[in-house]
């Protein structure tokens, strides 16, 4: 939610000359995503998001980003489709940073996500997951099961003061995790941030997903779990079980879930939480004072685990109904 | 430079839907203008920048920048133009701040001054000056030369810190400035923060001013005076005397300074130094690091002023060939 790196206008004009954009009529720093700098570029032709990559995003990882969103708008799944330059060329650099231009996607974030934001979302993410089984690089998932214990170790004497008690807590869910953690479930590619901020809705539908950067491949379900999470909370963090339902019975109706996918869906449910809450929590402690970017609360994340530890079966989302074929 | 007021998609349908604008299609919240938060709004017919007033702005002065902004529209000189809702209000209440929308405005801001550009903001700000003289309302300017005593002052046991000397330094210009500013020259509605960043440009010609939160009646030529330290100097400080000859003489083509006007312009430069170094060095001591604004370097401004200090006539802006009519 910052411009970390201020690109001039001769610099951009330069840049946009080694497209077939037209001629530059505008450009904004704006608000959108966390990692990295974005303008909206506007030209007597069209509107782009044009993405300076900063520090955090590995550079190594940008082609399977931006191979990905292309791969995605050929295939017709609706996301910012990466524009060539004159050489065919997505990925540049620009103001010493590498940086792409994307197409300008249409659509408007949902604070509140109600059930048919969540049954529109499901469809979404089964024609994602469908359209991503065809493409044919694959990505280490940085923020695995494997690695939440990495992110968790060096800000675990700190976790007490935050929430006391947070450090056996999550010692102790870190454990069941490691033995409880499915290892053979259907993988392919996942957005795995997919946020509320990150899905565009027009007059009600998905018009789009935006910001792949933490794009890998892992288990199809654990992107649900993600969602579980970021769009059937209350404010107040109570679990919505009509947007659960939702989300899950339009996912399932487009690729349906194997029963094993239903039976961990609690157990992925946990690790989807505790993904979020060792991330909020080290960069709690970890953000500089002086940073442009507010930290989100980690606690929250704390409350949706509870939750999910307190789940006996699957069906209290919602997936009993789901399973019997009655749609909500 | 930042988002301080989140707006909900809701509170946002449901505050377009006052106006006549369209269909929502998507709205980022933008890096523009360091005192409020702005987002840029597009609907199915045009765009727009919504900007919800923070509390540094003064809710007593809204009406004055919008009924300013309106006047400057409808008396053709570019800026953008506030839009009325179906009540015929433009100054609205949203998220619990004051708001108003106005029109958006191609263009962009130069980085790098040139003398051409120089020459076209001079045309600009000489047009700016001849359709506010029919504009009804004042409004004080809160940083006049009166005023500037009274943001150093607390800050002043401090000063040394940044620059060893500056302390002396300013309280020696303060009383110089406060015997010598002239006190009876033509005076007008000036925009007060004539930035290149508050000027667009397509094709090397002025598209508008944006940004009038600052503005105020006060002094023509102070104006003036504020642009050619803002557009005048090159990075490392030094005067470009062509940059000013050019600003200098576009603008006394259209509004012939005054005998006087040309006299004291070194006082005035001296002061519109002094301005903004003081509130620089005021934001500098009192910004807190977790702001999301990174305040800018007073000493930039001590550089100018020490530059000012060191002219003896008018004639060294280039004002000598201004005179004797010249042109660059």
């Amino acid at each position: 939610m910052a411009v970390y790196t201020e690109v001039s206008d001769d610099e951009l004009r330069a840049f946009l000359a080694t497209y077939d954009v037209g001629e530059l009529m505008s450009y904004k720093g704006i608000a959108e995503g966390v990692e990295n700098t974005n303008y909206l570029v506007s030209t007597n032709q069209a509107s782009y998001i044009l993405t300076l990559y900063e520090k955090r995003v590995k550079q190594d990882d940008l082609p399977f980003f931006i191979d990905l969103m292309d791969h995605l708008a050929v295939s017709g799944f609706s996301c910012p489709s990466p524009v060539k330059d004159r050489e065919g060329q997505t990925l540049k650099i620009l103001a010493g940073r590498p940086a792409a231009m994307v197409t300008f996607l249409d659509g408007i974030c949902v604070t509140r996500p109600k059930r048919d934001h969540c049954r529109e979302l499901g469809t979404a993410v089964a024609q994602f997951h469908l359209a991503g089984q065809n493409f044919s690089q694959t990505r280490r998932n940085a923020l695995s099961q494997s690695d939440w214990q990495n992110v968790f170790e060096p800000v675990s004497d700190q976790a007490d003061a935050i929430v006391p008690g947070l450090r056996n807590c999550l010692e102790d869910e870190l454990e069941y995790l490691n033995t409880a953690w499915p290892k053979s479930l259907p993988t392919g590619i996942i957005h795995a941030d997919l946020f509320p901020d990150n899905v565009f809705f027009l007059k009600d539908k998905v018009s789009g997903f935006i910001d792949f950067y933490f794009a890998c491949t892992d288990s199809l379900a654990y992107e649900l779990a993600i969602c579980l999470n970021a769009w059937c909370f209350e404010r107040e963090n109570e679990f919505n079980i009509t947007n659960a339902r939702s989300l899950l019975n339009a996912y399932n109706a487009l690729r349906p879930l194997t029963d094993e996918e239903m039976h961990v869906l609690p157990i992925l449910a946990r690790g989807a939480a505790v993904r979020f809450l060792v991330t909020r929590l080290y960069d709690w402690i970890h953000t500089n004072p002086a940073a442009l970017v507010k930290p989100k609360d980690p606690r929250e994340y704390l409350r949706k685990l509870r939750f999910h530890q307190s789940i006996k079966t699957a069906g209290e989302y919602g997936l009993a109904q789901l399973a019997s074929g009655v749609s909500s």
